[in-house]
């Protein structure tokens, strides 16, 4: 863990998703979640949570091919950042290259060494929060993005890279030696980024908060009335590492996104992560039936990266094999 | 359904079940769901919701074999009331016999049909309602009995004795010509008991009002920290009939209670009951994962009740055979 | 008090309001409380609560001279209930008259001996309910109309009027053996209609039930965004008889709504209405700043009816009073 | 505005306060926030949050007088800041020394240019977070102490000096060119200084984060309850300036308490601070009424700091001057 990182990432940001049908999961992100639309065309739109002052945490792009992910965004603090992170991600032989993007400062794409696409920029255009203006809020009342978790051949790996850019680890959950999950932040939750063993680079899913427990309920229940009662593939429910009240829903293309409520505060130097010790993945706490076996293993991937295997196979304790091993089938 | 029926049954009151360690079991449902104890001693303990007034609601009994149901327990408006419920009874043969009970005024056992025992009185000792006592509240803040939920081989038959009692039906859930499931209440609410065809009779769950929806992740969380996670049998989720929001849990000896919150307003006379077509019983609304197989085939049995299956067995959506049907398995 | 009245009201109904802005009062009960229209036209208009299956509960109609309360309705049971009424106030040489009302089964109006306008019917055109439908959820999540608070010259006789027609008292406010306030039911829950003394008959306030206690801040919250935000005249706070969170709002014409959480179930007969002892009304639970004065003294009046002044007049604990003996002024 | 301060203050961390009855005081903070109980001995307790890691964010000091502050907290994020803070405050001729404090690491004492006595230190013993040990929360689950108030004579001077330590404004209260109340962060929510002109310095409050909206309401309703209703000194209430729910409370000292539910995130350097545009400071959102005149001008002072007053008296928008003004008086 770097204390002194080389440059600033402040904290996760917005993510790039293609979509097949840009009115619909534009409408799903909207009744569903609660997001408010900051702009729109036929090409793509620009949604942020209801306490966001930036332009976009989400961009939906139209796509033939929907369903993967263009890239996951971080802020850095300062302009120079940028320039203190294109020559740190060039030494290192990884790709690193300016781009113009509409609504956001100097942008740089950067891919971190299993090739997650990252994008970086300092500023973005603003617009007013609209966390008090109850009488247009819908949904599941989303406030802000907070986190992605990524899946990832080598969990150890990839979060060494990420603790050199001074990502701190606030919990993780091991088997012996193994880590198989670890939640790091740099923003003064316990996340930004979650790097979970698996198949990948692949975004698991990007999670968003809500204010209080009753509106993860309202995901579900407006996700239910509206058609995409398929949708809730798992909660409500607690998670163990973190705990945080969680619903996953699948968007229209198969992204996954998280409704949860707020987490805790790390920030000081001194406190040490939390460990979880299982012999598989399990983000449940103490109650609550294990995850469908696709909660596992699927995941958008990322456009034109290609995906490693773990070097041994992951055999989490899905609902199925729990069902299983517990004679119920 | 008889609107003016031979004597007033006004609510579901309370219900008797025999437990194997009574401390545990009392421990249970004061710190999971909340309840107050009233009294107890080495044999029996009395508890009530935070608003009930009566003096108990939940009478559980230290017994060897735990897990049983004595009887269910409903008020009647007048002490007449119990004498023309004495003769109605005897007159179609049915057992019906006085009896002493503690904390009760007069109080007749009577038996349905198909064979449930059921406990009638006009009145019950009182206590103050704790309702705004906020510094003792513990657990899911259970605010009072609801209703049960009992296993009957022929549920049209028994919704119909129950109907010339003068209950009502707020919803269904049917298959065609065949009654699958009957919502019935005497008070006002969608619900005093509600009647599910299976082999029975036998106490499926009894139910407990909680005030928010955060109460339902509360009574999980609660369960999970004190050892009783694997209780969570089901949910949080939200009814399709009722429209409720509900975990279920089962208790030291396996009863299944159910905590939701609250239901709506009926009493109208000239309000249709609502249908809700399935093939096989649900509960689920509009998402959310079938119950497990056991939630829908276990259940208390009555002390010394013999148990009858229904004429055709019942193929409910469990989540087992879900997942088989879909080849996740 | 009569538990075998001679007919059987059921529960408060519906309120009838003139408003000098059809649209604006519309809109104001639309969005901020979150009642449904069920059907507007130039005139009048019609909204019920998320949870309602009748036709309205609140009826709203044009007029020059809005603020005033045309009258407040109760159901009765059974369709003959309507004719043992009539007879019953004709008897005792109280108004009672047939009338055609839209959208109502055979109506009866009737006096209560104060004056209060009162609107009896056993049947209403029904509509779904809509307390599922939560994408079309807003403000506060209104349900159903709950009770009324009538300001009378005489809480007691007028307590004694509705004792006859079965009306029990949950909880009530006394000064020695001076009653100041009833608070009376029939629907099995702690009111129906609140008996206040003052200068009456007016109609203090009607209230609907939210769900949860969030949906009380909401409802100040989107007020204060369209603008109403001087119409939060009391609250939040919590109600010391009865035990509900409250926040009394002033609609576009003065009249005066409550919202509030659910109060707990009564119907039982041994059960002892709860004495709260105070030198003046007060209606605050343990904590909180009195009401403002105008809270106490303004109310609706009846279209027509004379005010009658108690003999004694009231002179509560007004925040205004209040600060003044605290020489905080 | 620096964004490069000469040293790392990273959030408010903890309060020292004597009191006149540490047992009282303990049992207030622990039932009626649900503070939890790290340490105590007869002179001092040490109190922290739910999801607080670090030992304490309240100290309770016994008291021959009590209802003054000692120090307010802010935590360094490296033990060198605390070596850069010595001689930045020594430089400008600032009390700065070096104490031994139990349970944190190397402590420092320094004070603001108006006195505000300062304690910073980087590290502290840690305890295991309790935000999931569900089964023992009490009161108002208050989470972690966020921020500190403080009456100042001159806001802008005083926000100018924390500015340069890195503070930044999210919203701000002015009034033409005057500017009334600095609403001052570091930690990436809205607030952990704010700066409020009046007679100082002196610690006008502090405050808790509670996670839901109900939390408010038990906070109001314990207090009332174990005989702190005259505590609730304002609200429940929407702030303004921020736009989280409130309740103030007196502490058995007089020491002001708020419990508030989250903010919003910060961080990002681009995003303009929010102006609220007022004659005279008022914090409440577009509903309810003022606060007592006591609410603005009573405070803690600091031992043995004396206070200014502002070159010009505040007169803001009381209750009394409220009710004065319309008349109602």
């Amino acid at each position: 863990m770097d204390l002194r990182p080389p440059f600033n990432i402040t904290r996760s940001s917005h993510v790039r998703l293609t979509v097949s049908d840009l009115a619909e999961s534009t409408d799903f992100y909207a009744q569903v979640l609660g997001l408010v639309v900051t702009e729109e065309n036929k090409r793509v739109c620009y949604l942020r949570g209801l306490q966001e002052a930036c332009h976009h945490s989400l961009v939906l792009e139209q796509a033939q091919d929907g369903g993967t992910c263009r890239r996951i965004g971080f802020r850095v603090f300062f302009d120079e950042d940028l320039d203190i992170a294109y020559r740190y991600f060039r030494d290192r032989g990884l790709p690193a290259e300016w781009v113009e993007v509409p609504h956001q400062g100097r942008t740089l794409h950067v891919s971190d060494p299993v090739g997650t696409p990252l994008e970086l920029c300092a500023t973005m255009e603003t617009r007013p929060r609209m966390h008090i203006q109850f009488e247009i809020f819908k949904g599941a009342h989303a406030q802000r993005l907070d986190h992605y978790q990524i899946l990832a051949p080598d969990t150890y790996a990839l979060c060494e890279f990420y603790s050199t850019l001074g990502f701190r680890n606030s919990e993780y959950l091991a088997h012996g030696d193994t880590l198989l999950g670890a939640f790091m932040y740099r923003k003064g939750t316990c996340l930004d980024l979650a790097i979970v063993t698996g198949a990948g680079p692949r975004l698991h899913h990007f999670a968003y908060t809500v204010p209080e427990s009753h509106n993860i309920f309202t995901a579900c229940d407006v996700a239910g009335n509206l058609g995409y009662g398929d949708a809730v593939e798992r909660g409500p429910g607690r998670h163990g590492p973190g705990g945080m009240l969680f619903a996953y829903l699948r968007d229209p293309d198969g992204h996954r996104v998280e409704v949860f409520n707020s987490h805790y505060q790390t920030i000081d130097a001194e406190i040490e992560p939390v460990r979880w010790d299982a012999a598989s993945l399990s983000t449940n706490a103490r109650w609550g039936l294990p995850a469908l076996e696709k909660w596992y293993f699927e995941a958008s991937p990322f456009i034109g990266v290609p995906q490693i295997e773990p070097a041994e196979p992951q055999r989490p304790m899905t609902l199925e094999r729990f069902l299983l091993e517990r004679s119920s089938l």
